[in-house]
């Protein structure tokens, strides 16, 4: 008997080796741009062991990426070549190593067929539950190749101009072209572009590509873009095919309303994130393509919301942490190593998915470590020689001690504290520490004349932004006399800085809905997104600013086309619609219990689903009714000051007869 | 102005990449042994700075294997392209990823010529001199592929049998076979053999191949064989090349006598051990084709009396100890770990090197912290889960703490402290660890009963072997009592089991040199090395038993031609010819002052040359006359309890009169 196998793995290495690949992939003009923070491989050289019970004679037949052997009860044998197991008990070990991909084996047979009962070793002292991924099921697979899917897509329109030919795919994509049937005397020059100017500014075009005189055909890599210009090919004929490369998801979450422009905000929201869900969480399709811990942070939160894919979420918390030794901050910025540790700590509340905690937790306790061997006497961490200290891009006073570093870091070690309690081994230093640096918080950043928290205390310039005070709500540092004084004094306090960026914005608007400003950041949403999509945009910016016009939208770090027209981050309304407007959330790990309360908002009407770990949610509302059903029990309705228990498959319906907030 | 240039990478990158590579070679019939410990690989993602004055405009052109790109004063360029550099100053970063292999970059320019004034980092917090090898000067180069030169060889004898065709080389080599113009309607089968029984044997031939049918060439990977048998070719036919594969050496020591059995001896040592001399120094070419630290160690000290290759020693070094974080003991074993500390201070007592020991010792540091972790609170090291104590293949007594690990283990504490100290942080700890233990040493292994140190204290066997015994007299550890004691009670003690691999032989013959035993080693050397050259050896082999005969002598580890037939150690007569006979050695680090001090040991007539470190000595001498002339000042000759001051190539003539020794 055949039983169902699977490729394995060293855990986590799968992760970790797309995730160098990747991060050597980001192209700019004619070279390519690895990420600059140390990038970690997979194991060169590993070994899978199993005990089987076999109750009858059978086979087994071992495949491998990589060289190496079997053995069975001590004896060696070739790969490839069926092995007859007797009736009794065996011990079976492979060995497999290769030093240019991932080394992987899947095993054919009956009680031997190759799953997570077989444990993988790197030569090291433990041995772990091998990795797998429903990816790779099938023997012809090859882990090496990230399981994309392709869809044949067609130009809206083709316009012949005397310089070249312009194709446009009518929205943004992530596509590969393959030129067929090419006959050309000389080179053809590609020209990609997000937006029309940076397609026909030639000399400024972030992606480019070339096919060589006489070609035949060419395939060029995978590349994000809306529009192609092609120079060179009036002389020259070929056939062209594009092919968008994706992984699909279950779309689970959903959200419509009586406003039709949040309507296709959300619309539009859902396709730049799933875009931009690829191996990882990337932050952008075009720039940076990388994974970026703060970027992905929020990924995280979005999607469970949308696809409640957990093996995403998963292998971006992998890839992100790497392997011992650290080197550096994640991606080399102290708060990204923070977001880090809190991204399992949020992982596991979201999944109850203890499995993966056991798995990841070593390495977040030497995370841990390392952050906290960085700190100074007094419990404060601070930027050392190396260390972005990044917060926001905004000013932000960064002398000394930096509050909003703090506050994640205290954060970050209650998270560390959490995750090991759950396997009996919390650090009970962590705790301890978590809360002294609550108190030194407060002690030195929170200053009684302004009724907020400073940026420093080390400048003597007292400087307030939104940055901290905003975390000091979400992250429950302030009590309830401070919070009341930062909605005042910060939050509806014009004379504070705006947040600028749609990175921070996230945390902002997620703050103003839980201090009750539920319309106030409806408005925004019109706006600021509703402002992208009144410019065009077919998916959401790394950054928008309506002040300005025309090719200033496009540029970025000094690089007129620098901006990321499809960035993940700007998918952010998906979450806020679905957590604080159709208000669902969980009030126990995993989902087992969840509350739903739903808020207009300002809305007439809104209506949706929301993943809720396994399960969905249905929410419908209006001023004059809620609806609500699930398929998952534990759901408790909160409104109008009351609760009511969800039962499963039954539908739950309140006649408001009043206007609800 | 050009300036010469060279490959640069990551330094320790290209020793760790090559020894991956390496370690994966290992075959066996028709499948790969990949080594069963840790194995690191290169750092994937890598940049390189420098800082340059240019006088002049200039040019420079960055070559990379790899992807990536060159910031110039913080503009980006392409590899491959000339950048024009004004007069003035700059600062240049080349930045190189890749995954399957070495990064690395070749930058022809003037100011900007790649070398290792340019600074490396793998995106951690430190900068260090960027890595480069002679070998790898041309942009042609690919450090991807070790430098190997290659030579034909052809066969001595071919002969034609019934059942194939059988190939005699005549000695054992090390050759890639090259088929061309192949016409075989069905399989060629190739059989490699060290002996001819190996090579006939074909159901049980380690190294095996095959020409698959209609092929019209085919390249065969580099194997260790002398004898080649070749079944399907009756049928067939085709034309054999055979490239000899090695590395170039050149042979600084060199040894004749009036004895013509040690002489070729000697010669034999000198082919057997150049054999092994390769990326780095294996074990033996057959098998395991592995670099092993116990063996390593004995190699470095054979190569200071041939070649003195400092190169292939720090690339030794270097590969076996690959990098943090250490998961296990060098190739597993306890006792490996200790030759691998030891081994850096041997390299710099020879070489005066500190730039390497200031590259090393972070890695030295954390392997001897590593060992330290692993003692008990007594002090004493014991093999844990997973530990290997190998010390010999013999009968030891390994119950608890090992006499023998523990003398190995304070040697290397005091190894480890002497290079801390030439970098001026030398670890006061280790120096006292050191003293201590082996305080506890004496303490609990030294018996007054046997006159002797027995293996274990914790058994209550009191067992004696000559191993601990050894160790104590070669290390220091016995006082004068004590080491007559050990003379009388041990080393001429035929009750105690004698030394039975000549791995170990080593460290006995070596000890009976230091006790004035050297008319014996003379003989051993002629029954032992003897005895394989009366059997037709042509390398010396990894073991030999005079008492068995036939196909036995093949056998090893249950394989029917398990042994290997060239392995490094039994090349110890040339370091004990050099060091013992000849006499030179070094009386201060480097051999900045050295001694000569010969002796016949029996012989009639010695001579010979010994490199010691940029000079040669060369010695020859009678019971009548010695004879020794010297490129290197810092040279003392001692004989017959006199002193004579060596000039530099001033030849130094003593007429002895009477039998020395």
């Amino acid at each position: 008997m055949t039983a169902a196998s699977q490729w394995i793995w060293y855990p986590g290495d799968f992760e970790i080796y797309h995730h160098l690949q990747l991060s050597m992939r980001r192209e700019e003009r004619d070279y390519q741009w690895p990420a600059f923070w140390r990038l970690d491989d997979c194991y060169p050289n590993v070994r899978f062991r199993k005990k089987v019970h076999c109750d009858a004679v059978e086979e087994m037949t071992v495949y491998a990426h990589g060289v190496g052997h079997v053995w069975v009860d001590g004896k060696k044998h070739s790969f490839q070549r069926p092995i007859t197991l007797s009736e009794g008990q065996h011990e079976i070990i492979v060995h497999v190593a290769r030093t240019d991909g991932l080394p992987c084996i899947f095993v054919e047979g009956g009680e031997t067929a190759s799953d997570t009962t077989w444990e993988a070793n790197e030569f090291g002292r433990e041995w772990l539950p091998a990795g797998c991924n429903v990816l790779y099921q099938n023997r012809e697979d090859d882990p090496n190749q990230f399981a994309f899917q392709y869809m044949k897509i067609v130009p809206v329109s083709i316009e012949h101009r005397a310089e070249g030919i312009v194709y446009d795919f009518g929205r943004e994509t992530f596509a590969l072209l393959e030129f067929e049937n090419v006959e050309a005397a000389a080179d053809i020059h590609l020209f990609y572009g997000e937006s029309l100017d940076e397609a026909l500014d030639t000399d400024h075009s972030i992606l480019i590509d070339t096919i060589p005189a006489d070609s035949t055909s060419y395939r060029c890599n995978a590349r994000a873009f809306r529009y192609l210009f092609v120079q060179g090919a009036e002389s020259a004929s070929f056939e062209l095919t594009a092919w968008y490369e994706y992984l699909p998801f279950n779309r689970i979450g959903s959200f419509t309303s009586s406003n039709e422009l949040l309507n296709r905000i959300w619309e539009t929201a859902e396709y730049t994130f799933h875009l931009n869900s690829r191996e990882f969480f990337l932050d952008g399709i075009k720039r940076d393509r990388w994974v970026w811990s703060g970027d992905a942070y929020q990924s995280y939160f979005i999607n469970n919301y949308l696809y409640f894919d957990t093996d995403i979420t998963k292998r971006t918390i992998i890839a992100l942490r790497g392997k011992d030794p650290i080197a550096t901050h994640t991606n080399t910025i102290v708060d990204y190593s923070f977001y880090w540790i809190m991204s399992v700590h949020a992982y596991y509340e979201a999944t109850k998915d203890l499995e993966f905690v056991t798995f990841i937790y070593p390495r977040m306790k030497s995370m841990m470590d390392y952050c906290i061997s960085r700190t100074d006497e007094d419990g404060f961490i601070r930027g050392r020689d190396g260390d972005w200290v990044f917060v926001d891009w905004a000013e932000y006073d960064r002398t000394g001690a930096v509050c909003a570093e703090q506050m994640l870091l205290a954060e970050s070690l209650k998270a560390a504290w959490a995750c090991g309690e759950l396997l009996g081994k919390g650090e009970a230093e962590y705790l301890k520490q978590s809360e002294r640096l609550k108190e030194q918080i407060n002690a030195r950043f929170w200053d009684e004349e302004h009724g907020a928290y400073i940026d420093s205390f080390e400048s003597g310039r007292r400087n307030v932004t939104r940055h901290a005070n905003i975390f000091a709500i979400l992250l429950g540092i302030a009590d309830d006399r401070q919070r009341e004084s930062i909605i005042q004094n910060v939050l509806l306090n014009d004379e504070v800085p705006q947040i600028s960026t749609p990175y921070f914005a996230f945390y902002e608007l997620e703050v103003m809905c839980q201090t009750g400003q539920l319309e106030h950041v409806t408005q925004r949403m019109e706006q600021y997104w509703g402002g992208m999509l009144a410019l065009g945009a077919t998916t959401f910016w790394e950054e928008y600013n309506p002040s300005v016009s025309g090719l200033d939208h496009y540029g970025m770090y000094g690089d007129r086309y620098g901006k990321s027209l499809c960035h993940a981050w700007g998918a952010s309304p998906i979450y806020l619609l679905g957590r604080y407007y159709l208000g669902v959330y969980p009030s126990s790990a995993g989902y087992e219990t969840f509350v739903v309360e739903p808020k207009l908002g300002g809305l007439e009407r809104i209506e949706g689903t929301v993943p809720v770990n396994g399960g969905v949610v249905a929410v419908k509302m209006s001023s004059e009714r809620l609806h609500v059903i699930t398929d998952k029990n534990g759901g408790t309705v909160r409104i109008n000051g009351k609760e009511y228990l969800l039962q499963k498959d039954m539908p739950f319906v309140l006649e408001l007869g009043v206007r609800v907030e």
